[in-house]
């Protein structure tokens, strides 16, 4: 093996000592953040990753209230209990569990939380300020792909980059915070005619389809860093897209599946959790200045 | 030259037709679309620009309002009357002419317009639908452009898409309603390190920088399409950003300037004030529907 291992665990306890100093500020200012989150119907799945997202928040000093719905909830009920937490000021973030029940569109109630809440960074706004590039929410797990790019000794300006997968919480949005940071970006999906033409060229590559071994050693160029944002399941172990052994004999640095993206992203909903809180206590300090 | 001239002025004349059939359609059940044009200060350098779309929106059933403000109004009575326009049901899309004076900053303008009157496309939450790929108004110039590579006898999935300028309102959407479409696109930048590389390799060009001449022959791949964005002027004369005569070598369809993505684009804007009319139709209705 050539490539570096990147260690997301070391970056997310990194990221997570600021968040734990922030939110401390926050609460001396008596703006404590406050996660809730919400799940629907037999969360079994989901569970475990819940229970990680609650134990990360207590450490770094985000209070978090875990709500389970039971599944013959409406959608009309779910969008209520939205609107009633978008106006409680106690509430700073909103995080919508998957799965959810087949009557429950998880987009609709994406759009159902206030922006200013949004820190899974899904609503369409969230979306389109990246766009804009002044990013205050992003989507966790594409920021977190991002910042651990940018950990790396790479000059991001005029970076080739491949981003394989362009799903919209993960593809689109790495693609435009890469953009955002001055890169040649290049999206490849299940319609590319040759993702190695691309991915070949390109000094970084991200992989977000979940399609296990889809990336192998000669589809890099040697020395690229390869970021790899899959989780799949595999005779009982958890991989990710990458054909881990044939990259990382070319790649520069390669992130590990477990241990790489996943905690980071974990880390990014508590920033996230944090830079709500903080841009609501600004908004509410605003509307008073101008005596609204 | 070997290239097909692509005729804006006939593709705009298609599209206005389908919306007067559709302001039509609206006014018979009583939302005629009308549009409130917002310039502030001295407008000379809009104003035929602003007439042009007072008369293109009037031949095509849809009323005009163009509204002119002193260059002294604050950033604050501005916003007042955004939404005094965003609360008027006999209003159906806002329209900010720039430039604006420069204690007037268009972003906040922008946002200040309710994402369903947005008919220029421009709030976040309109980009971020782009992302999300349920286009429902679109930055007008980015949909004029890729409308217009829809009429030309391509397959848009798999195609290769090279977009020079990642400007928010225009590169940026093109790559992402291109993405949408099943395009493989590289967003190319002054940053990027050799355009023509990624130029030279695509099936489509899309150009939107500001540099006349920016885009050469031997930058396109033969047989290429090529949609120059690009306004410029030029010793008195009106210009893209593509070297014409060089490229009209190569390329197997371009588009001139003036006469190709201009008049697409105004007609873009008119087809986003009858969807915008309707969707509020739609909204209304349905607010009632459920007894709110």
């Amino acid at each position: 093996m050539t490539a570096t291992l990147i260690d997301g665990k070391a970056i997310a306890a990194r990221m997570l000592g600021q968040v734990q100093a922030e939110a401390g500020d926050l609460a001396e200012r008596g703006w404590a953040p406050r996660l809730v989150s919400i799940s629907v119907g037999d969360v079994a799945a989901a569970e475990l990753y819940v229970r990680n997202q609650q134990r990360q928040a207590e450490a770094a000093g985000v209070a978090f209230e875990a709500r389970n719905y039971p599944a013959e909830i409406s959608l009309e009920q779910l969008i209520g209990v939205l609107h009633g937490l978008n106006a409680d000021p106690r509430v700073n973030g909103i995080i919508i569990q998957r799965p959810l029940p087949a009557h429950i569109p998880v987009k609709t109630l994406q759009k159902a939380v206030h922006p200013m809440k949004d820190v899974e960074g899904m609503h369409p706004a969230s979306i389109g300020n990246i766009v804009y590039n002044d990013l205050t929410l992003g989507p966790c797990t594409a920021v977190a792909a991002v910042e651990i790019l940018k950990t790396l000794p790479l000059r991001m300006e005029g970076l080739d980059v491949c981003v394989i997968g362009h799903s919209e919480i993960v593809g689109k949005p790495i693609a435009f915070l890469m953009m955002g940071l001055g890169a040649t970006v290049t999206v490849c999906h299940h319609m590319t005619r040759q993702v190695a033409v691309h991915s070949r060229a390109a000094d970084a590559v991200f992989v977000a389809v979940g399609k296990p071994g889809l990336v192998t050693g000669e589809m890099l160029k040697p020395g690229a860093a390869l970021i790899d944002i899959g989780i799949n399941r595999v005779d009982g172990r958890t991989v990710g897209d990458a054909d881990f052994d044939s990259c990382a004999q070319v790649a520069g640095w390669i992130t590990p599946v477990p241990g790489g993206v996943g905690p980071v992203t974990v880390a990014t909903l508590m920033k996230n959790a944090v830079l709500a809180t903080r841009m609501q206590m600004d908004h509410y300090t605003a509307a008073f200045a101008v005596e609204r």
